[in-house]
């Protein structure tokens, strides 16, 4: 039989990639971010949420049940809206001071 | 330049892979709580959980930061387990019915 130690370096393994992926997707909300200030568009848009959590709800084969797998995609949409929000922030006081 | 559609598809492609890294994740998670009832452990075991948020903090590249990460990953953490105590709950009524 596998060990704890074993299941843990999987899990340790599998965190870098999750990881990886959790940036990229951040990478990703901040284009939308630029793109969403330059059109002038807010920031939270509810209804594009509801589509995030019925994709990753739709395909969920499990063990992690559809209620995890929405409280954990809150979470990460939550997040790449805080440092959506940061970036626009940002972006503000360089107008500011280029103002 | 790419649009809001653009991104939001690359979002939903890298949203399905993230769900399937973290299933197979809960899936490891499972058999260390299979391993730990077994030789009768506790589930809860902080020092792990450092050394996990250690690990991605580690290895965390950004655009997300390390207390964006934390966050995420005390979430992913919990979820695991909840999973892992739901099994455990199983299983000991199981052997109720077996008794």
């Amino acid at each position: 039989m596998k060990d704890i130690v074993y299941w843990r370096e999987k899990i340790d393994n599998v965190d870098l990639k999750i990881l990886d992926l959790l940036n990229s997707r951040a990478g990703f909300a901040l284009e939308i971010g630029k793109i969403k200030r330059k059109l002038k568009i807010a920031i939270y848009s509810p209804e594009r949420e509801k589509d995030v959590l019925r994709n990753v709800a739709g395909a969920n084969p499990g063990p992690l049940n559809n209620s995890a797998v929405c409280r954990l995609y809150e979470r990460i949409i939550d997040e790449s809206r805080r440092l959506e929000r940061e970036e626009s922030l940002k972006d503000s006081n360089m107008d500011e001071i280029n103002d």
